[in-house]
Formats: structure tokens, C-alpha cells, sequence
């Protein structure tokens, strides 16, 4: 935990003087103001966390990360667990969704094992950082000790200070785990207050009867766990899962070292939830990529005071939105950077 | 009008065998069947209008098209028209938004003079298609004669048909044109029945007063001029714009030659309903890239049955929008043809 606290200490709040400047110099490109939206504040907050008005961004990675969930068990998801890994080989191969838009907006993409339920065979790009072979059933106890769900944040720092010498401009989120929007859905729940119902989902592919199931485990789950909302770590531990524990190290870290950190979609969010519970001060960090189909992920975002970029009716995860958002984070960095001014253009300002 | 009607008459329905091929692809790619939203039925649609299940996009255009308008003698628009002609020179030269963006996804910009209300400077890379020197005032007389409209619309047509040789697997539209957000609200209004005020938004930058100003001029107009809602050229002639009909025949050429057109924002819409208003076959051809800030762009959405990629606040023109969109049709198609299939990479199917 110590390690943790001290990479939280180590958060800063944005850079204001760098967002005055990137915001002047938007005010005087060739455009009405404020015409292009989203993309203009997007520049100016990655210019705040850049601490640089007019950011660069050249090395752009994503970390994809796999856990299995004992609440398989119950069956809560459409898919066999054995999926996780055989995706996790797919990954490798550069076959999957994620590698394909990884490959498209030219991103690294880490891949790494947090906790699947069996043995992987070795690989050059596979991240060894397995907290256990999956969790426990959280509908009949904690889905982990307090120190694997320490450990499991601390495996995502690590990741991201693994990639630091290579560069890192900015970041995607993204995650691999058959089950795992129920344990979503259940930190959801806790740490943002909303019904159980309100913050559950079809998952990759449930029927009515399915969802009514998963509503019931997770309520069953929370009466057995009693997560402590105040305490981020131990609703980790309770209901969480080793990839979202993943996930709230990494951003944890992306905040630490002025990284924006590009969320994919309701797995990475419920990370989110964990990362902004341990410090608020990561909020300012944090781009929303999109708006999942999963329902619990528009009150997580609305809870979080994020916009997202696009609402394509996603819902595979992988970082497979994050890697969009970065393509979109980057066309706003490129017009601060190289739209001509009005006075450089000869161009008239308004009357 | 001879060629127009020719042209027309060469558009076929989407190739539906093309369509079923690309779907049952989808379906079997690494996966749960629609988790990638969006992006799997763009690619599915991209199939039908090439009639090729699994199509690349190696040439990327977008027509971005310059023309003043008379109304703005009637104070509708927060800029003075002479920036119209300093735009397009800021295209000339790669400094404006459109340049930036399009660079970013790698599309080639053709810059075109529609109806610009003063000479430009000859530049290699400007395309002549000037109808007039602007339109005339359309709350005093119709905004041009029918000849014009005409006229104006295989401009477009004919600035899709010089780059064909060049290569064009997909089109983006765009525009510029100082108070043209007013008779793309009268079009729209015209065209889907809907009311003027609700049509009617801000533009770049007018207040309070100027929008009621903005909305009466418009009743104005119509109350003038009488558009014949059943006669699409009518309806350009009397309250519409160079650009706007440039747009159209873009459209119209691009479902012709079998070429997705990713529409840009409000004013691009306003093109669309023309070209629709002469062909509902254009319709299938249609992407939008996002919904804009201005208003009547939803309404004309709505009745074009077409839901917008992404919703940025974008309010610019000139293709900005179609940019982004041009970038996500990429990731769909990259999607259908490198992703790995079930059986390739030895994953489970659902249960």
C-alpha cells in the first residue's frame, strides 16, 4: 500500500498557465470560437496535464488487461471462461479488435495477465503480473484478500513505469474477462449509489431472464460483502476483479506522470471509480472514449463528470473505444498546433 | 439539367449479396455478435455501396466548397462576407481546420469556388466552378435562377468526375460560405416540413436578437419566393446557395459512382435534402459524420433517417466534421478485413 500512497501523493492538480495559453492561442486560430467543440477543450485539458500549451503527442499506448471472475459460476455471462485466455492468445497474434485499431491510430498495446484462471504459456509481449488464478465467487465471499486487490493496483503502476523509458504521451484503457461486467456493475453500484438494477447490463450477450439473475447474484454479493464505500480498496477486494484493480493502477499512474488517460468503456470506468475513490484528483485526468451500451456506464460517467467523445453502441472493451479516443485526442492537439491564426491568415475576426 | 437526369438514372440500390457476405463475416470474427455497434454495420453498409464484401479505402477526398450569399446584406451573420474569400485562400495555403484534420486522416482537400462574391486569385490548386458572384438577397427576390441551380449541381458532379482518375474510394463533403447557415435553415425547413424557428439556429455567433432576426428574414423569404416543396431545384433556386447545390451534385455523383459520401455538418445536410429531394436512391450512400450544434441539423437527420458518428459541438464546416467521420468508416472496414474469425484463432463460441 505504501507504494500506492506514495505515487498518489505524487499527483498534482492540472497546469492552469499552460490551459490559459492553449486557450488563448485556440481564441485566435482561423475559426469561430469555440466552433470546434469538444475538440477544442480536449486540447486545452491535455495541454493542463502536459503542463505544455501546445502538446505533442508521438508514443501512445494501450494496456489491455485480462482477470477471470468466480462469479462464472453463477452463470452471469454468455461466454465460457476459457475465452479469456484463448483472447489473450488472440491479442498476442494481433488478431483481435483491440490490435486492429491499435494498428489504426498506431498504438502500442501492452498486453498483460492480472489474474487469468490458468496457466499462459510464456510470450515475449504477454506482462506476467497474475494475482491469482482468477477471484473467488464474490456471491458466496470476498472476491479477494485486501492485499491481492493492493497488489492487483499496484501490477498496473507497475505497467505503466515498465513503458515510461519508451514513452508515453498518452494512454488507453482497456480490459479481457469473461464475467466481468458484473463485478463492474457491482462497484458501480457501491461506489456511485444507484440501484443495482439501474447499473446492470445484457453483458456480452444475456437474455432477460439472464439479466434478472445477475441483478439478484450481484445483490446477493453486496448483502454478503458489505463493501465500505468509503474505502475504495476494500470494495476492490469485495466485489471487484483483478483487470479493474489493473486498470485503477494504471490511471493511477497516468495522473502521477501527466499522462491523459483515453477510458474505453464500462470495465475501464468501474477502474475509474476505484482510481478517483483512492484520490478525486485523478478526475481532471481522465477522457471519456465513449458511451457503452452497458447501461451502468452513463451513470458511472455522469457520477464522474465525463462527456464521452463517441456513442457507437459499443461493447467489447478490449480498450477498443480508448484507442478511437486517442485518435481523436490527437486531432485535437494537431489543430492547436497547426491551424493558422487569423492575423498569419489575413483573416477578418468577427464584426 | 440533361445530365443531372443521366446521372440519376445510373443509381442502383446498395448490392445487397455484398451486404449478407460482409455480415456473416462479422459474425464470425473474434467477437460476441455486435459488440462493435456502429462500426459493424458502417462496414456492412460501406460493402453494399462498393459492392465488395470486404472493400479498402486506399483514396480519401473531401470537397470542401466556397459561395457567398446576398442575405447577408440583411446583418444574419456575425463575420463579414469578405472572409469567405480569405478562407478559402487560408485552404489554399493549409492553414484552416478542414487542412489540419484532413492531413490527420490522410484525405486529399478539393477546394472549389462555387459562387465566391469577388475574383479569387488563380492558384493550381483551386477549382473554378463559379456560378455568380454571390447569390441575391432571397428575402427580396429568389437567390438565384433556376439555370443557376442547375447549373451549380453539376459543378458538384463534375468536380467528383475530375477525380475519379485519381482514385476516390470514399468522399467527404464540406463547405464555406458566410451566412450560409440561413438558407440551409430555410431548405430545411422547406424540405422536411418542420418549422422555421426550429430549424433555425445560431450560426456562428449570432445573440438573442440576431437569431429572431435570423428566423423572421427566413419567413420572409419563403413568403416571398414560395418554394415548390415537391421540386428539390426549385427550392435551391429560390432560397438555397451555390456551395449547397455543389454539395448536392457531390452527393449525387458519389452514389453514382458507387462512393460512400460522408456528409460534414448542417449545411452539408442541407445539400443532402436536395440531392434526396431529387433521388430518394441517394439515400443508402449517406454517412453522417456528426451532429452539429445547429439546430435544424438534428431535424434534417431525423427525417434523413441517419444517425450521427459523433457529437463534438462541432459548428465549423469546410469537412471538419466528415474528416473525423471518414477516419471511423477506416476503422470499420479494417475491422471486417483484419480481424481474426473464431475458428482462426481457436476461440470459444457463446454457450
Amino acid at each position: 500500500m505504501d507504494k500506492i500512497k506514495q505515487l498518489i501523493a505524487g499527483i498534482k492538480p492540472l497546469d492552469e498557465k499552460a490551459m490559459v495559453e492553449a486557450r488563448k492561442r485556440q481564441d485566435s486560430l482561423t475559426k469561430p470560437r469555440g466552433s470546434l467543440g469538444q475538440l477544442e477543450s480536449l486540447s486545452i485539458q491535455i495541454a493542463g496535464i502536459r503542463g505544455n500549451p501546445r502538446p505533442q503527442i508521438v508514443h501512445k499506448v494501450i494496456f489491455t488487461l485480462a482477470g477471470d471472475h468466480g462469479i462464472t459460476q453463477e452463470g452471469v455471462s454468455a461466454y465460457p471462461s476459457e475465452v479469456t485466455p484463448q483472447m489473450v492468445y488472440n491479442f498476442l497474434r494481433g488478431g483481435a479488435g483491440i490490435n486492429v485499431l491499435a494498428r489504426h491510430v498506431r498504438a502500442r498495446v501492452v498486453v498483460a495477465d492480472l489474474g487469468v484462471a490458468s496457466v499462459l504459456k510464456r510470450h515475449p509481449d504477454l506482462k506476467d503480473k497474475k494475482v491469482a488464478m482468477g477471484t473467488q465467487n464474490m456471491a458466496e465471499e470476498p472476491a479477494m484478500s485486501r492485499e491481492q486487490a493492493i497488489r492487483s493496483i499496484e501490477a498496473g503502476i507497475e505497467l505503466v513505469e515498465d513503458e515510461l523509458p519508451k514513452g508515453i504521451d498518452i494512454l488507453g484503457t482497456g480490459d479481457m474477462g469473461i464475467g466481468n461486467t458484473t463485478p463492474a456493475s457491482a462497484i458501480t453500484a457501491v461506489l456511485t449509489g444507484a440501484d443495482i438494477a439501474t447499473v446492470t447490463g445484457m453483458g456480452t450477450g444475456l437474455d432477460v431472464e439472464g439479466w434478472r439473475r445477475k441483478v439478484k447474484i450481484i445483490q446477493k454479493a453486496l448483502e454478503i460483502n458489505q463493501p465500505n464505500q468509503n474505502d475504495a480498496i476494500d470494495v476492490l477486494s469485495k466485489v471487484g476483479g483483478f483487470e479493474i484493480g489493473g486498470v485503477a493502477g494504471v490511471i493511477l499512474a497516468g495522473a502521477k506522470y501527466q499522462i491523459p488517460v483515453v477510458m474505453d468503456g464500462f470495465i475501464s470506468g468501474a477502474g475509474a471509480l476505484i482510481a478517483t475513490g483512492l484520490s478525486p484528483l485523478v478526475k481532471p485526468y481522465l477522457i471519456a472514449s465513449h458511451q457503452s451500451v452497458e447501461k451502468g456506464h452513463r451513470v458511472l460517467l455522469e457520477y464522474l463528470g465525463l462527456k464521452p467523445l463517441l456513442n457507437l453502441d459499443l461493447r467489447l472493451g478490449e480498450g477498443t473505444g480508448a484507442a478511437l479516443g486517442i485518435f481523436l485526442v490527437e486531432a485535437s492537439l494537431k489543430i492547436l498546433d497547426e491551424m493558422a491564426t487569423f492575423s498569419e491568415a489575413g483573416v477578418s475576426e468577427k464584426i
